[in-house]
């Protein structure tokens, strides 16, 4: 059986070899292991693949006995992600995530599309996905939300992809998910927050474009950032050429996060991420 | 003898039909030419090599005469540019284009190096650039930029770079270089405006880091973009690595406006740059 | 009507001038317009959209007329291209071409896809696609390319798209085709020519993987390069890794060689592409 | 003190514990740690850097006694790298490593240029190198790097590094330095071994031009690469053109070489590079 374990907590001395002995003492492999200390917060995080026969409950406890107090201590099998993606009219990141699932190769099971706009319901139900459309117009946005976090919860998403929803989430919809919403933004943040950042990028005649994947937290386009990449423009290019030119990146871009956070590599400490 | 063209002027009907028949009535040869139209703003660029014998205003006028009454056309000898460098303390920028000059590579003859500091004479008098310290020190700063200015107008240069100036020119001071002044900015603008780039983009987390070559006019990082591009970042890196990670991109950024700019391909439009 | 005019020939001083007055004598709009020179082979291209009525043999002779003999000289109604789409096993080219067809992204329409195995099928008719298998196991190679030839041709498209279509095609089916067939290799040409070229990426130990899109002519992986990207490596990364590493960059690089071929952009000159 | 610790050996079970305990008993504090473990050789590799007051023959006997016996370790103090660079005419390279090396950021002493040509000899003694111009006109190979291996022994250098320089090593001297010379070729090996890669680039259009840095074994651009990288190129650049744009490619790529060479960062395994 494989395991990860998962362990961030204030740095000491000795943690390494604390760790790898409570492993060690219990016949176990460690077959892949990641360290990383941040030396402003002298924090340190661990990430390690184990593999045999372990009781995770008393591994894990052994563990956090030789941790400070504050530590965070995960021991878990390895195993697919349950998911619930959401979007509105754009087929670009949906398609690629739809795709990659259909095939097997996302690392998650997509239990579900959620919209507010009925546009993507033909292409996800051919792919066999359940798709509620859940329209937003003409409703408070608390009461959408609840409609929306009713269908989620029937699911039992470890993580929501946002990809290209294009709705602002309160805090207390985002607050039962921390952590454990992925949000595509269409620029290079933190350049272009907001509304129409194609439309913005153009009118400032910015030589390059770019995506932002990162977690959703309270504010909008502030949380912690998992990856992000640019294509070059030119000044031959308008806002839509440029839209075109950046959904190919928005694609990619969210779907190298997914992969990273899907295989439990992606810690976070205050607004940033650690990838081990 | 090889001459550049240069003309912009609002969109018409048959523009590079006419302009290419004044050229070929005089036996001209155009050995390069390109050709844009803004269609935004439906204006019109055109850049020509042109090899031969030929009367400069004779044909400038004739061109003018068939052109929109509100039209930019220039017509001169292809030549190095003549530049001053202003620098501050760091080397890379500054190195880089020192380097290319002396071994003949910049297209451009540097006159001279102006900084607030002593800290980069002894490298710029080894490689025989005159080199002009101007402190700022306990000085107003229109005090400041007069003393500049007048060792500026002494070299007469086409063009100035500011190769990691790390003071702010006043539009009194850049209203005498109108688009004739190139800044390099340590960040992939708009994001991070302003001070310490680098330890913003740390504060933030960004997973790339950029530069920015661009036109100063008269607000801060807010002139036309030349040039960017970015590189990679990540979580182990604090803003000193980034910033030392960044100043490759950033030599290389601006060393690559240049060569854009002294070939007499970029052309201003409202905030933006057309390059051809 | 928008058309489109591609032209090359011989270089000769003032052909952009004689070129453009035909236009213009016809009342015609140039909305879009490149040349270029290829000065080694003294060869010019030139490429416009054109807007207007107008009788396109008519034009076009006027055109050939002022032109040398070598000429070619195309003029057509700009339109979205047939193609036809091979493919074997593997989905993520196919998958991404297919995604944006299906919502009006590719600039052509797919007829139908080709295998030489059954593997994709379901896919390919979920999204309403024709599927041909047709099996190359105990065939002669000439056999079965007559049986795929004989599909292919009832489908009468203007483009062949080997979508990782993991068989070599004869000079006898290629020469039916001239610059008709784009294929993706998963290498960054000429590195790693022939087979399995991320296992020959992984022995030599490179640091950068890539994808090469070109025009399939007589001899294997030696046509008119298109487009080729890179992505980075690490010595973590084994053959099976860095293969799906780089599925990403051979479905964008296909995707933008595709987006340039069928907007007429792409000439062929000797081994050689040129893109306007 | 700040020292660095390099391990690789067979893999075996519990080796991190083992060995981080060995530096836990001694009071030492590991401020960086990476492992890998090549999973297809079953080979570990570990880079450590340790703080404290330590014995290092002491430590690492007890370090190897815990290790199986083909295993290599080194501990030394964390130090400046004493270099020596063979250049020919190019300055592209060598100007880039000096200006770093005159702003002290390269992490090296550079002691001697050496080249078969006086052409950099006024550049470099600005900056206070010594230049040794040793012929190679009308000598046989063996004679001339004889030559040059006697002023090299002279400085003792731990590393070698070609800055573009233009002559093969015969193994007889390279053998004198396994692991320790470090060469810049300008293509993305393999593509475009041996001479003339730029020409070749241009004769084959590719689309793109790379540059690789390597070491130096027995046979010619067949060392273990450590760093590539590549840039864009399109139809309009011939093989002088891409030569330019590949020489900011080829400095960058060999300063980031070097930058991790000499943090003692690289390991070889038969012919490819692990960099921790």
């Amino acid at each position: 059986m494989q395991y990860i374990l998962k362990i961030d907590c204030p740095d000491q001395k000795g943690l390494v070899h604390k760790i790898s002995g409570i492993l060690f003492s219990h016949g176990l492999n460690m077959t892949e292991n990641e360290e990383f200390v941040d030396k402003e917060n002298r924090h340190f995080f661990m990430r390690s693949e184990v593999e045999g026969e372990l009781d995770k409950e008393k591994v894990r406890k052994e563990i956090l006995k030789i941790l400070p107090p504050e530590a965070n201590a995960e021991l878990f099998v390895k195993h697919k992600k349950e998911i619930v993606i959401f979007a509105t009219k754009e087929y670009h990141c949906l398609g690629d995530l739809l795709v990659r699932h259909h095939f097997g190769e996302l690392n998650a099971n997509v239990k579900a599309v959620i919209s507010n706009h009925e546009t993507l319901r033909e292409f996800v139900e051919k792919l066999d996905i359940p798709f509620h459309f859940i329209p937003a117009k003409e409703k408070e946005r608390h009461q959408h939300e609840n409609e929306v976090l009713k269908i989620v919860k029937k699911y039992q998403p470890e993580y929501l992809v946002l990809a290209k929803y294009m709705r602002i989430l309160t805090p207390e919809f985002t607050s039962n998910f921390p952590n454990r919403i992925i949000n595509i933004h269409h620029s290079f943040l933190p350049a272009f927050i907001g509304a129409k950042p194609y439309a913005q990028a153009y009118a400032r005649g910015v030589k390059m474009i770019g995506a932002t994947a990162h977690f959703v937290n309270e504010d909008l386009d502030e949380g912690p950032i998992i990856n992000q990449d640019v294509v070059q423009t030119n000044h031959a290019m308008d806002a839509i050429t440029m839209a075109r030119a950046g959904r190919d990146v928005e694609k990619i871009v969210l779907s190298n996060a997914l992969k990273m956070v899907f295989s439990d590599r992606v810690f976070v400490i205050k607004n940033k991420t650690v990838i081990l």
